[in-house]
């Protein structure tokens, strides 16, 4: 996630950013660009008196098309936002509660090494979540004993497995009286969120919107800027290019927004800081610990 | 449900889905097509005159209607979205709260062939939830002991059977301090969630939306839509042709996608994956037991 | 509440259901089409120049206060959805809580006479949610025991008056030891549960939307719809007569639509299904209780 | 607030009510119309080919910004209805709130003076909420013991005071062991209640919209208002004079509205029913002690 | 935050106020208006049929694209909005929260010097999080016990060290039995709700909306912006100064209003009353252990 100033506006409307629509659309705009003047070319040449005639009130459908159009896409826009900053909250949520565990266990169990690496074990889960997310699955780079590493080899799901190995390690705790079963139920809690937190990132990963929208949506947009030349045309002649060429950009930048943040979980410009959360978590629990 | 790249753009316009509008309509669109060429050929051969001057401005208040009918179908698109992405919260919740009760199964439990029953219970529960939610009610397929499927005999409610064999073994367990009573607590919250979850699929499965609303939304389209040559034909002659079957394509496409993706626990492309949410439960299961 | 199938089309066109606003509205319909005649007769028989010159641009006027209409009532409609959905939620909340409650009377209760008599009081509990929402004051019809009826006497309010009893049973039961204080905790929330279910029903039927709101939008649609012909006449002549009529029968169908989903308690096509869903939780609880 | 059939018309229509905004709004109405006469007489007399000319499409961009006007006043009416419905969310919450901890307080605690006290306590909260929201600090007037009177002394805040006593009252009978830790613990949610309804609601009446929004949207209503005539002058001549008094209306309106509900406890037709809730608690509890 | 009544019109239209857009934008509107001139002067002295026959219609397309952008900038005003409205929803629950905090303190705790400290700990809180959110690290003006200013030297993030002292305190307590397991389950709510408002704060501060809807909507408002004079000037001729203008003035306010509001901890007129609410809470804190 790139940090800016969002009251800024000439840089913002001047640079061309990595994930600036108007860079990643630039092939397709020069295409469109091309084509209707292709249409203007072909239409004045040979057809000037049907063009005039026949598509002189063309861009009333277009006024009608593109209001639904403007609808269905800021429900598009919604839905895509949606995800985002639920899954920006769900790494806040994470925030919150290996904080909270990492309090607790630093004042709930004894001080000792078993205790440090149980902290450990809350301090690497916002890493493994990250690397799930990013379908890297290895907890190698994990920093947590070298114990709780073989253990996780039984496990695919390695943010799963450190979830099972904290519940463990807490019912031994209650098992020989080191906590009481009140002090269980006090973690329990915060073992909850780090499964609702993760299986949530999961459904958001896992879900994009249905299929049939994706198809209708794309189909709609093709159809309706293939036909906006004819709109323009009568009225704007080549005037017409940069005209159909704005409507376009503005269309599909919309969509293209849309499909980028709908995934929140990448390494992509508009993505969430996820490496930077995981790394402020560390920070946040190593001066709990101090 | 289809897994898909959302950002591919050439195959989900050039490509016929099954679960594709276009498809879906095509039969609709062929004979919007030819209703249009015929009041075309009507007006244009029989009320020249009549045609030009009265419907003129008939557009217009197309485009009204259009506009407040747009509104209508994206309220009815957000509608329909929210249980489909409702339903998968649930199926998500299901399968955080599965993992967490196998969990707490596997560690607080002793480890015998009674706590091994119990497990498979919890891992059972998704796939009787997914026949019941198809109006499949059978529980020989379920992978649990026989002990168990005696007791379900006497339910037809086959989930909710399943809840109460769990509730009563918990309950043994407390009887004879297999568990404590803070034990019975700390798996409380997970029953209540898959009643919860039971509830809720159920809720969405039963409820489409208020009658009135289909009915208002259906003939409100059917009007529009047979209306709608007489605007065109003044202004577009025979190309009014495509016009009409485009507008006709857009509109009811949305209200189509509404009705599939309403109902998300079925065997559709746009339905949810609960076939595979199912597997992936038991295969995290079988992980944490091992 | 009618169990329809969404994705038939035809029958839901050319049916006429009892709550179809096409029926409902017949009358004014029909007033309608004779005011839009009574206009148009008047002004081309009397006015004919004034007509042409003075209404030409009107209908330009019904477009932009006819889009504010849209959202307006596209607002109302979501407003009346949300409580009608909302009331459902509650209702779905109702079956999981008394499926929950009924289990854990079942599990953690002494199997006698008496613990029979107090799931009896929880399967009542629907029955007498839906006749306090529905203004029937009775409590002769449950099916309780009738040392329980006799107690519920000191009621006006009935369903406050099912949970006085259970919450005064657990507490007996507490009291001589029947059940553990953490086992009246598990039964607390559902309890806790039945209230919060219990007030919101009350709020969602007390409420209607701001009297402001409800003057506001009938005097802009009547003003509107009145106006409508004077918009109509020059451009469309006695054709303004279907045309007035239709875009009447639109905008006021949703307004009607959302007055008759906005309580949802009542014994309309549209309401709840309360009564069924009041038998599924007594049949759901037979099946525990066996 | 009024209580209302929302199916009944043509009272709604044809009578002023006093929350009514044709009411609210005669003056300005009357003004815009002497506003509208004077810029016709103006514009006819004096400039008649330049009003012709300059201002024949000048419409075109009262309907574009009308539009835009249009979807910000729904915004504002959608947070203004949000906060009246979430305080009336909050007050139903109270309903239930006070109802439970009247059930509890009369199951939980000995039969006595004390208790008594105590659930007066609960009683007179609501009384004391509704007050403290309509700025009338006061605890003469509450309905519980002299001895508690003394105690709110030492509060400003009223209702802070009464949870105050209400959880000293708790402690005192868990330390003398009238109640147990788990009794504690079951009353503790109620009183957390009742201090989150009292903090939300002050949030809703300390938090008018942004200051930002308010002062644009009112200039916006205001140059828009004003330069109506100049669109609609060149079309219907002094039949502009009802057309702009009848945008006027309702563009005004549905802010005037938004205004009115977004404070929802005070004392207008919109506002809510804070003392008949009131009552109804105090009757409700009655029934539940007797 | 400006304390207002929603309910004045006249000085809200009249004045000028700090955060009133209008004083914002005022070089840009100067600057738009002089570009618009230079436009106009251009057009009509050197390329006078060009301009009446090219951009004749050039309007129709910004009312097509200002739709699109009305949309967005309303989903702009809705997320904005939706920050600042969940910020003033987390520092009313950290009012709540103090309260009940204090009030729990106060009653189970035993009433000595350290108590005392505890809750000086509790009314520090909310300052430390406003200078938190303001980027103001320091612990030095907290009316905290100088024993608890040692422990926070090891913490860079205040809040957070405060909570951990906090925990420690009662985790001390409830080793020598000043507390019992209950007691400390009924601080553990509070103190996690602390963590919460915190978490979800920094959250609200740290992610501005995504990076690509920010450049896209500047690009796109400063373009739509740049073309206006060419679809006015042929209607309007100089005219179109005030008139552009006006444009350019609705839609960059609602931009604008939309950045100030989305941070909403600074000290911007629109901002939360950090400040007020701090002392608001310390005063009500104070009345409790009075």
């Amino acid at each position: 996630m790139i940090k800016y100033n969002p009251k800024l506006w000439f840089s913002h409307i001047f640079k061309l950013y990595k994930s600036d629509t108007l860079k990643i659309l630039l092939p397709e705009i020069i295409l469109i660009s091309i084509y209707t003047w292709a249409i203007n070319f072909i239409l004045t040449k040979f057809f000037p008196e049907f063009n005039l005639k026949v598509f002189k009130n063309a861009f009333s459908i277009h006024t009608l098309l593109g209001f639904v159009m403007g609808l269905l896409l800021v429900f598009r826009t919604n839905t895509a936002y949606d995800r985002w900053w639920e899954g920006r909250k769900h790494w806040g949520a994470l925030v919150n509660n290996t904080r909270y565990a990492a309090i607790k266990a630093q004042s709930l169990l004894p001080r000792n090494n078993e205790t440090k690496d149980f902290i450990e074990l809350i301090a690497a889960f916002p890493y493994s979540l990250k690397n799930h997310l990013r379908d890297i699955h290895t907890y190698e780079d994990l920093e947590i004993s070298s114990e709780f590493k073989v253990n996780l080899k039984n496990y695919n799901h390695i943010p799963n497995g450190l979830i099972s190995l904290m519940y463990q390690k807490l019912n031994t705790w209650k098992k020989n009286k080191t906590i009481s079963d009140i002090d269980l139920l006090l973690f329990d809690k915060e073992i909850k969120n780090f499964i609702d937190i993760l299986g949530a990132c999961e459904r958001i990963k896992n879900t994009p919107i249905p299929f049939s929208h994706t198809l209708f949506i794309k189909k709609f947009i093709f159809i309706y800027v293939l036909t906006i030349p004819f709109g323009f045309i009568p009225d704007f002649g080549y005037w017409s290019i940069p005209i159909a060429t704005f409507v376009f950009y503005v269309f599909v930048s919309i969509e293209i927004i849309a499909e980028e943040i709908e995934d929140p979980f990448g390494l992509d410009d508009n993505d969430l800081p996820l490496d930077e959360l995981s790394d402020k978590i560390k920070t946040n629990i190593k001066e709990i610990e101090a």
